[in-house]
């Protein structure tokens, strides 16, 4: 304490990294913004597979998903057991990690096929990359909300 | 009736305009599912602006942002009031769409802008690009969750 207010008589402005600042209500916070956005995504493209919907935006939700998947690794990096992350996340981190890599990579792969052959090529092949519910299996313990 | 039975009895498989098919709750869920990512996705962006959370991941938020964003006028067209979605965005669709249009060509500018001249750049103005506050005292009735 007495560190700290010796700083603050110093008036100067201190960065240091940001995620010295983010505590674990924050770091809950931000992960759980990106699965949600992969659920929505996911259940956006679940109505246009099951034909309730008409498919005029697959493919811009094949590229969220594939944007959304790449961001999802660097939100779990920090140990932060809490909201529907089980332990076992940091516990098994190679496991972890290799799925969400692995994840990533499949539906980039579905958004490029989109691009080069179209969208009902990937829409064909989208259910495979899309792995949630095995590594939620293991790795999420889903709260009611 | 009878003239579905007929055609079953043909046993021909019949393509109809999907959007015939998208009920009420289809339609609702379905642009539930694009305004809850807006939502997450500036959440994820909001912690970024604050400093809560690292900037890794900032320009996939905003192309994020900006490719859902590209999705929500369609899922606006059946008019089907419901949800949070309030009837004036049917009666005063030409306001509603132009407002949409406007947050469309926004968020791709900041996207782009944080191709060209870098994400600070970009985070500097995307809290002029998100224009959701006034588009939602308008046109949208909140639910408590």
């Amino acid at each position: 304490m007495r560190g700290w207010k010796i700083i603050g008589m110093l008036g100067v402005a201190i960065t240091l990294p940001m995620a010295a600042f983010a505590d674990d209500k924050d770091v809950i916070d931000y992960r759980q913004h990106i699965m949600n956005t992969l659920n929505e995504q996911a259940g956006a493209l679940g109505q246009i597979l099951s034909a309730s919907i008409p498919d005029d935006n697959a493919v811009a939700h094949l590229n969220a998903i594939a944007l959304t998947a790449s961001t999802a690794l660097k939100a779990f990096e920090p140990k932060v057991p809490g909201g529907e992350a089980k332990p076992e996340i940091w516990s098994n981190w190679m496991d972890f990690s290799k799925r969400m890599n692995e994840f990533v990579q499949r539906t980039a792969d579905v958004a490029n096929r989109a691009k080069g052959k179209g969208k009902q090529a990937a829409l064909a092949t989208v259910l495979d990359a899309l792995t949630c519910k095995s590594c939620h299996d293991t790795y999420r313990q889903e709260k009611k909300r």
